[in-house]
């Protein structure tokens, strides 16, 4: 068991970028948290358990959590209409008929719902997490008493996680034929461990950036046997996890950590990209002041035709209450800016990178840090000045509020349609390429996909689903 | 001590239309409700217990969680800039000197920030509970531990309710001179109680509707030997209490609850009143199609003004997502309007009454309720189709939101200008009558305050500290 | 005839004051200025013009204009569907069979509206023009084609202005009954010159804020002996034509007088009553930067909560483009603020009066003026830097916008229902005082509406046409 | 002379296409209409015209119109102050020398600022107008006034059209070495008449889709010559000429024509693309309630996230105050939509094409129109029913109201800079291709460009100029 450390140096660094966790297991509603404290230490490993059907094919924190995870599937079912329509439509015909299927995804209440969906339309699936923190222990014990396969629980050691994908995999009598991953490290670990099975795959999804990233230098190294599908840079996706969720998750965010007020308070939001764009219509709207900090002259003019003050950091960073990041970029705001700060000052970060936020320049001798909350800290200054950042300059809207389920269904729903064209296609529709999502459907409804590597309009593709179909259900 | 049972039939009533609470006990990020579990269960009228400074000038839960309460109140002074600064301004000054106030509020991290206030401008001050549920037990340890004369806990018994005011009252060689209160629960005890006391009252400062109703029912019967300040009628309280306070606790509510997408959801709102315009002006904001139901003809002018459909409920009920009512009527939301939803159609309440959704309608047997979260129900018809319930009908914003720190400060704000006020007032300033807080000052900066039992004009009285300097600070 | 010049000075300052046109006569889309200039120099009273029924019972500029004016009037009807179901409805009817209105009001397409609906309920009218600027000559040539007694035409004197009125009233064997005003001179000359009429009217309806005051100081005089109603203060006139009303018209006369693009600009607005709330919701929305000067801690509260920076002016002066005053003020955009705006910024005057910006210490020899359109002049410093001035001070929107026929329509719906209720009312409903339309139906769907001089509740009358029902209507 | 008559055919349908003019001159506010009637009916081509200095190197209609040409031009400036700011900062450098530039542009105030301000750096200009009826004849005398070698008038003919180009290319002494184009007309007629002119040239600048396709066009067959700049598909332009323009004119359109109020309007918006995104945005914010039709489905989910109805234009067709066409598609509104529009529904088009809304279908007998202002058709059912009909259905916002100054200031800025560029760029740096302005800039302030057809990254060239440079100034 111990060969699972072997790929210590890149997990560590993937588990700490991605700490923050996508859970709705901290949010205010979900119960879930109480139990976690009255749990025993034991491992789950050492554990035996068993299902109320007498299996013990599963391997997940607590199997008595059951109940409380199937209302928890049961809410998150309510906002994806989408999925559960294509659930209901599709599951006479049983598409994924003979599909069998690992999975490595955080597991949540909506992945529940995209993991059920998939089994209701004919598939075997076996399943992990892609994150050691982000499992909701009483969903991975509400999918184990419905029967499926889930290895997962909250707090995984490195040697968990890689034990728990080899469980997924490892079986004797089965063999996968379908990835479905976020993170690309089942796919790795697939590819590495279980060549033999790799060459059978079917296809490939992959959602992250990350795992895309690494499909593509598998592909340009010419060991890409099997075709995959990059969900991630969809259209539909780009928009959802970046304006329309921003623009709710930053109040959801502020909200949760510090009930502030938004009406009346300065604002400065650094970085005028699709997430900047959605945090300053939410707080505009909302009666806040807000500036803009740009470099790029476009989304520069675009802030100021959308009413908005372009300005310095520098120019404004003594008088707002609230400072958002959200460039991309490193040390946006620096120690100097934190300095000048007025008390009280909160400062949290929406950007994808954890270092948008100069934090580590705050932790010196002279400054004292008071976590007041979960996720909040009051850091104060010799002069008794508090500023309050929020998630140690994480993501906000991952570490303290929750992704509204609607954006999930988007994702789950793409993605199920994803591994059921990769599980059906002709031979040689799809070749040993990453295929992307298209933009546009043609005129009969039919979706073209292309793949970046080869020239356009050379290998048409069609994703016969209507991908409007879904859509127009979903409201 | 038995005696504190006679007031039990109105109290009650009372504790019943209040229990929900404005406490953020039950908020997201409050660690508070963690202790509470492990508390036991012995009555803290039984408890002996002492402060660090030799002190058991108190009675709370567990003075033990003092510590965590501190940092629950300096969250709370962060976002009550102006009432810090009235702290700081009049603190040399000191023009409480000598004022002996007793308190019965909600006791939470805002209340603690002007009770600390009072003190440090010179009063002395005694204080408990006007709820029997809402007391923040670690704030009620903090201040306990600060000095503060505190009798309260969460979940007081009817008996310790009154025994809790009595105490406040009732000490050898103290004798109060000043009463704030919210609800008229402890003014009441005074005057029935200790007839004596309430005549050598300087003043009384009343906050909630309930009291102010009591003090024009005294004022009427010719009892009211004291003037009195409505701080509830200001209309600061009007403006924040409803439409800025709304516009956000809408979307908190709703989101801390269900995790819903504003994005693309259709919303009606029943009533465009002050709340329903607040409620509207968010959800619209956020993406939501609001449709408005109202019978008011001005109020619905104003709604098609301000671009929104006004509908019968009838022709858009099978449609939306979400109902929210705000009316004050009762049964706005009927049975068969229920029976009509769409399956996961979302219902609330942000209005006043607790009788706005007809919820005693589902209380029948082919019903299934479900209690999915805290304060989250799923009514489940027979055919599978269920309604989402939040609250029970009881108003969102109290029970599932938290209210901002900001208008808490602002009322807190008044309420000390108030106490100031009538305790500096020279004699015959202020006869034996209810005072309203003013909509105008004069060009001096002077506030005019009327009582709306004489003319107008023939009794002007001045508040001369100036209301715009402390407004203007909080910015 | 010469008499007619016996009340010069009132006039004189009450022409000048309103000398601010509400006709569209001056708007792009007009054609009826082409006529103007065309048009001889023969005084209309000199001239003998008939009808095509042969009547010559009118006064106005150019019979010949009927056909272009009618068509401004079904222009004018298509947005005034309150009106026009009123007289559908009510034409079988004929509430006003018997009633001889004169009136004086602006003679515009949408008056010209109010008075054939008031015909076609049975009503025979005179009508006069209450500016001697505002008429729409081909308007009321439309009317006396029509076969309506109107006596108005652009530009008379003042001479012409009594006499226009005098003919309305003077006319051998035809006595007014009713008197529909706007301004108070009407009803003044008939006050004065015709007493014996005046005691027999049944009712007066009365617009204008001067008007109503006139009323008001002869009731208080104890001379008025007739009821009246006072339209200006119900609640639909002073939101329309303040808070709705503003919010486009800031927008079209800032465009049409300069074509300024809104998106990017830096925009202060001085005072956020009802018509700063109007013009900076507007601005905000089309992409303005807005700041905000108010005085007011009430108002300046809620313009930080809607948002917007509360300022000085000498703050922003120096980097707006656009200076909007409404603040009711005088001297509000002074010299010194004028001298240190920068090139090209844009001021102009959305307030009640002509004061508010300090347009005589413009008229300095050092500073050129140049009148580059109509309503549009720069000043020129001796430097180079212009001032971009609109309407000469005046106010913006009466001067270069149109008032939307919607909002005319609500106003001209209100005097129509009034005339009919004063009409119709049983002896002794209505004393000889002056009534305000009231806030609020009772749940009969009756208006109750109250003569502020007497006690509240004391002397209920009722108002019996469902103000509902044209509201509803209108959309 | 008859020669010019040779391209009848392809200007003709360009010259319909384009008939709507972007002039200001029949926008409220501009004089110059009122000299057109009073002006003979001499061609210009006749008259013996000389400015001031003695110079007759021109031909417009009315020198004598020069003064008020320059306060139109004058009042241009003030809301351009991104080229003036480039003029004032380099006409010391004279960066264009030696150019010799014939121009063929709309010939308003703006384009006159641009054509100074190439004088301003050193040009030598020779100009005609683009379109036959767009020329503001004041501007154009202001123009000639000045030097500016211009041959321009409103209401010129085809056999005009080419006469006026054919005078700016065809001057003894003086050879051309630059072309500013719009629409390819001028590029077309020098790259067939002059052809060893043509491969002197050092580079084109086009800024309309249609100069564009032929530049293409050309470059594809291999004839083209000379380096192009493409303005038309710059990120700027496509931003400014839709959405942020869009969003203004849609009300401005509407207003001048109609005078019709927004709030509380029902509109119906086809198309939610850029141009559809501008008039909701505005329309919504003024207080209509907007639905939209779309077949995208990335178009739909995103009206549906910002909060719009999507539906069919049947379901609302009969309801609505307002149908406005931005689809680009042909008969979006067709007769059977217009015979169930209600009373007085007002029918305008925004978008590319003129047949969006099938006004030829409106052209029956049973239907009568009424012209009832300039733009505005009342078309009349027998059963008296009207629809307003703004400009016969082609597109508002050029037909009925004025393109800001400010949006033209862009365009025009990045003419002039690309002019520059292409004037001063080392040989070689450019090749006989057709360049595209950049999205990015890189970290030293310079833009990229690309050429489309050649790979990206293997052809990199700088545009020195900083183009965050003027895009800041200008706010």
């Amino acid at each position: 068991m111990q060969e699972f450390t072997k790929f210590p140096t890149k997990t560590g660094r993937r588990s700490l970028s991605r700490s923050i966790s996508q859970s709705s297991t901290d949010s205010y509603s979900s119960a879930a948290s109480y139990t976690d404290s009255s749990d025993d230490e034991v491992s789950p490993r050492e554990k035996q358990q068993t299902n109320s059907k007498g299996s013990s094919n599963f391997c997940v924190k607590n199997i008595k959590q059951a109940e409380f995870g199937r209302r928890e599937i049961e809410i998150a079912e309510q906002d994806m209409s989408a999925l559960i329509s294509l659930r209901k439509r599709a599951q006479g015909e049983k598409p994924l008929a003979g599909a069998k299927i690992v999975g490595c995804t955080h597991i949540t209440a909506q992945t529940a719902v995209l993991i059920e969906t998939l089994c209701a339309l004919g598939a075997q699936c076996r399943w992990s997490a892609c994150n050691i923190y982000s499992t909701q222990n009483e969903v991975a014990a509400a999918l184990a008493e419905a029967g499926v396969a889930v290895f997962a629980w909250k707090g995984e050691s490195e040697d968990d996680f890689w034990w728990c994908i080899d469980r997924c995999v490892n079986m004797d009598g089965w063999q996968a034929n379908m990835i479905l991953d976020d993170g690309g490290d089942l796919t790795h670990w697939v590819y590495k461990k279980y060549p033999n099975v790799f060459k059978k795959i079917r296809g490939i999804v992959e959602e992250s950036v990350t795992g895309v990233h690494r499909l593509y230098q598998l592909s340009k190294a010419g060991k890409l046997c099997v075709p995959a599908m990059n969900v991630n840079d969809s259209v539909t996706k780009q928009k959802f996890d970046n304006l329309y969720c921003c623009r709710e998750s930053i109040l959801d965010g502020l909200k949760r950590t510090t009930d502030v007020m938004f009406g009346g308070k300065q604002v400065v939001v650094c970085g005028y990209g699709e997430v900047g764009k959605g945090c300053c219509a939410a707080l505009k709207a909302l009666g806040a002041i807000v500036y803009i900090t740009e470099i790029d002259p476009i989304c520069a003019l675009q802030a100021c035709m959308d009413g908005f003050r372009v300005v310095k950091l520098n120019e404004v960073i003594r008088q707002v209450d609230v400072v958002i990041t959200c460039t991309g970029n490193k040390n946006v705001v620096t120690r100097e800016h934190l300095d000048r700060m007025k008390n009280s000052c909160i400062v949290c970060n929406m950007g994808h990178s954890n270092t948008e936020i100069d934090v580590t320049s705050l932790r010196t001798p002279e400054l004292t840090w008071e976590r007041v909350r979960s996720q909040v800290d009051h850091v104060i200054w010799p002069d008794g000045k508090r500023v309050v950042l929020l998630a140690e300059g994480r993501l906000l809207n991952l570490s303290c509020s929750t992704v509204p389920t609607f954006v999930l269904s988007i994702t789950a729903t793409t993605q199920a349609l994803a591994l059921i064209e990769l599980y059906n296609a002709p031979e040689g529709r799809y070749k040993q390429d990453v295929y992307l999502l298209p933009k546009k459907m043609d005129t009969n409804g039919r979706i073209t996909m292309t793949s970046p590597h080869e020239p356009r309009n050379s290998n048409r593709v069609f994703f016969k689903i209507t991908f409007i179909f879904f859509l127009l259900l979903s409201f």
